[in-house]
């Protein structure tokens, strides 16, 4: 028996990096380690003035991929003591985004440059900064008039989050760092690149995921936004589309191999194949074993689901469904994407922000209405207290609360919100399947899903779905190694398809929450109360609440007696 | 200079009675004293098997007579040596209602004969006594079908809260006691009668005030309901008939005189006039200085809105407010009541249950969101965590709340829930301004008037109106002693006309909170989107909500940078 191999994966989270060490035969994590982005406040740069900006340094990131990798080989060392960075045979990155970096003709970040030194502009658009919402509705309002199929494929609303907002606001409101700027690149393809030792940003290999309808890419139009589209919106966009790309790959195509200089700096091997990247979730996905009929739910402040569906035929566009994109999550299907817009982030804004000092923390509030049947409160609430990303499309809606009385409970309010959260869940399943996707079982992952029974069990009661955990608790990363030993290949210790080497690599925990009937039946009355609040405070249509708090009573005197 | 004199007024409130001693003359209050009722919690009974129980026993009135006023007299003493119990010249008594008592052939409470000891349904009915929801629908139901013009009156909607539900839930729950009552008297008639030493209950002057819309009494007609109507209910309700009044009376008349009994028991002179009995905040609106174009706001626990018009002439029902009554607040005027039911309590709901343990108070919260324009938490509510007594007279009704976001604080949505409060008391007063009675000043008693001026100016600001506040910091009592003085008459040192009597002895405070014109065009959209909400879910039209959230968010960015 030869050495045991390993791939690597590199995760960029909103604050740190993780690295971890994988053994592709059988999934083992061998040994992970994080760094946390030394820059701003948690990794994050804001602004006092204005309080939607929010940038990372990209010396950050590379800094992170040797300081990562060292603590996750120290830990791989103590329990295979003979293992060695030369068994690394692939290497895989995830990160957030849409994250666009503006970079020099020879690839380097803009921000590295002591011309702009200080320039917040010059560092990298962190996904959650949303200064480019002016931007977004310009975009959406001139795609929907000229070029409606471009927006047709999310949801019909473009995002401040996405890459033309944030570098039609940067060429609006620092135009000396546009124009210094010779191309712009996502995080998820940067980072490859560097590792590739790509010099020139034409030969960046961009991935399908990030491209996608992040930046209005699709096979269907022959890539990229045309010069005319974007020369309405600014000609200077039209002028950046030769600096761009005209391809986007996806996860069965390499990024390129390890360069020298890199190899040299992480004790790697040079020329080990590196994937193409992807977003956090969508490797995410692979790493919980997503396939068509299983939607994987990465649980965190806000969720991302995703799903795949069509193996060789074309999946239609479903309303209020951001992101349908051939090969953005697995070569061949086409990836579906979803999201609630906050969901620990609503538990902990209850906690940490409303109830503040109250000694009030997620354990104790959920152990005080554990005991307490579906409905008993009386309590409705809708998930939108950062807006709804899916199925509505719309930043512009706030939290609502409906049925306290005088005796309602700082737990019953904080369970109303865990049902909130899996209400919208619902919504988005029920969409998805409407339209001809199976939905047979839903794999959480995150540290929710592994901590909360609680709230699985409310998620499995509401959707009338099994609910599983993935197995591994860095999902993300370790979907990143999988893509590193696909494009290992078999005959290098790796896999030959994502098939084979999800099977070997990813799986679920033992423990299935399945939904109890009694729960589901009274979570059945419920949704249709919540998707009355949904639709008509939601825009959707015009509906009759006069029976809302009426019915939640009765429900409430129901379940109080049963 | 004869020796000062004085009224006496006594207090029935929901957990004591209070005693005050005033000068007729100029309203000086001599002295106070209050008596906890001993029985129960806080002086109200409870079942732990029944969650809306609430009951009262009869001898902690009576023994509260002497306790109250012995501490009045030691305090009046104390400031005017002179003044002696024999210088008091009549006697005026509010309590809350309707608090129904079963008394026996001798006007004695039944709860006093050992044969009912231990049972509670031989106590007094506590106004919050909701036992008899389901035959207060009953009594709703078929009055709107044979007797309309009864609920006409009330909002369409009879009370549990009220006479007639709570003596037939009696009959129905507990023969026995209701079979041993022979005859039923309200607590503001009871204690008057008791003092006037009437052993014949047909001998009790009952009150307009109780009588009106809560006992179905109106000259309409004739008086109480009819045996035919109350037959239908129950034939016992019918053969208790005979045993009650055919006619009530205002407070132009008096209950009777002291009998000797009570006068060697309290240390009065027999004889003295004893005023007719009124509901607490209907001598607490002449306490207050009620007139045409004031309308008098208790605020407590709820709220109590009460003002007189129509000196003369028929005020016409007003769709939702429960109380139009002839003489039920000043004779020769038609008293209109209407009431939040919930104020301080939803104050009190966020800040000791939900905040529990937080450390939060009243003052605290209120100095945190002192500094911020109206619209600028972006957060709007519904006030109906207790239902909603006027306008909408539902009791099937609760909170709402909405425009929460992840950086909504406690201290925010304590103010939503302030202003909140004082939409609800806007709609009640525009509704009856919109049906011809004037409203130009409001007039409030109680704590929070006196104690919180943030929530006096947000009332200012919301309403659009110039709020005031009671001289008197006990103007029920007040009120009562003002009635007392008008019975004694001017020849013996009180007054010949309640408008003499109020001008000389009732009176605001200096303060005046005048609405800020630029808060008000603010609360002024805000106002419309509580109308929407309110209409909406209480059942008053299909309204589209569609609009609320962006608007709200709107007027939040508009606030925020102004």
């Amino acid at each position: 028996m030869g050495a045991m191999l390993a791939t690597l994966g590199f995760d960029y989270g909103t604050n740190s990096v993780r690295a971890l060490l994988v053994n592709p035969t059988n999934g083992e994590e061998l040994g992970s380690g994080v760094f946390n982005y030394p820059t701003g406040e948690a990794g994050v740069v804001y602004d006092a003035g204005d309080p939607h900006l929010a940038r990372q340094n990209p010396a950050d990131y590379l800094a992170g991929l040797s300081e990562s990798l060292t603590l996750a080989f120290a830990k791989a060392k103590k329990t295979h003591p003979d293992f060695s960075l030369s068994n690394v045979i692939g290497i895989g990155v995830d990160t957030t985004g849409s994250s666009p970096i503006p970079v020099d003709a020879k690839n380097r970040a803009l921000s590295s440059d002591p011309r702009f030194a200080g320039n917040k502009a010059a560092l990298c658009w962190l996904w959650k900064d949303h200064t480019s919402s002016a931007e977004a509705a310009e975009i959406t309002a001139l795609a929907r008039q000229i070029r409606p199929q471009y927006v047709a494929k999310c949801g019909n609303t473009y995002s401040s989050e996405w890459w033309w907002s944030k570098i039609l606001h940067c060429a609006r409101t620092s135009p000396e760092v546009f124009a210094a700027a010779w191309s712009w690149v996502e995080l998820a393809d940067w980072v490859p690149s560097v590792l590739a030792g790509v010099k020139n940003p034409r030969e960046i290999r961009r991935g399908a995921c990030a491209a996608g309808h992040k930046a209005f890419y699709s096979e269907d139009w022959g890539g990229l936004p045309d010069a005319e589209f974007l020369s309405k919106l600014d000609p200077r966009l039209a002028e950046l589309l030769p600096h761009l790309y005209t391809k986007a790959y996806d996860a069965s195509h390499k990024a390129g191999e390890l360069c020298s200089e890199w190899a040299e700096k992480l004790g790697l091997e040079v020329g080990i194949p590196i994937a193409i990247g992807q977003f956090d979730v969508h490797y995410g996905a692979i790493g919980s074993g997503v396939r068509e009929g299983v939607v994987v739910k990465a649980i965190g402040t806000s969720t991302c689901d995703c799903t795949v569906a069509g193996a060789g035929r074309k999946v239609a566009d479903i309303p209020g469904i951001c992101g349908i994109v051939n090969g953005s999550i697995l070569p061949g299907c086409f990836g579906i994407e979803a999201g609630q817009s906050a969901v620990g982030d609503i538990f902990r804004w209850w906690v940490e922000v409303v109830l503040k000092g109250s000694g009030a923390d997620h354990a104790r509030l959920s152990a005080e209405i554990r005991g307490q049947k579906p409905g008993q409160s009386g309590l409705l609430a809708l998930d939108w207290n950062n807006g709804n990303r899916t199925i509505l499309v719309d930043q512009l809606l706030s939290g609502l609360l409906v049925g306290q009385t005088l005796r309602t409970t700082q737990a019953e309010i904080y369970r109303a919100l865990i049902e909130a959260t899996a209400f919208g869940a619902r919504m988005i399943v029920e969409r998805i399947a409407e339209y001809g996707v199976p939905v047979d079982t839903i794999v959480c992952c995150g540290g929710i899903a592994e901590k909360d029974p609680f709230l699985m069990q409310v998620y499995a009661d509401v959707t009338g779905r099994e609910m599983r955990v993935a197995r591994s608790g860095q999902a993300c990363a370790l979907g990143a190694a999988v893509a590193a030993a696909v494009m290992a290949g078999k005959a290098n210790g790796g896999h030959d398809s994502f098939a084979d080497a999800m099977k070997a690599m990813t799986g679920v925990k033992d423990v299935v929450y399945k939904p109890i009937p009694e729960n589901h039946a009274v979570y059945n009355r419920l949704f249709e109360l919540y998707r009355k609040l949904h639709d008509a405070f939601g825009g959707v249509k015009t509906e009759d609440l006069s029976g809302i708090m009426k019915e939640l009573i009765k429900i409430q005197k129901e379940q109080s007696a049963a």
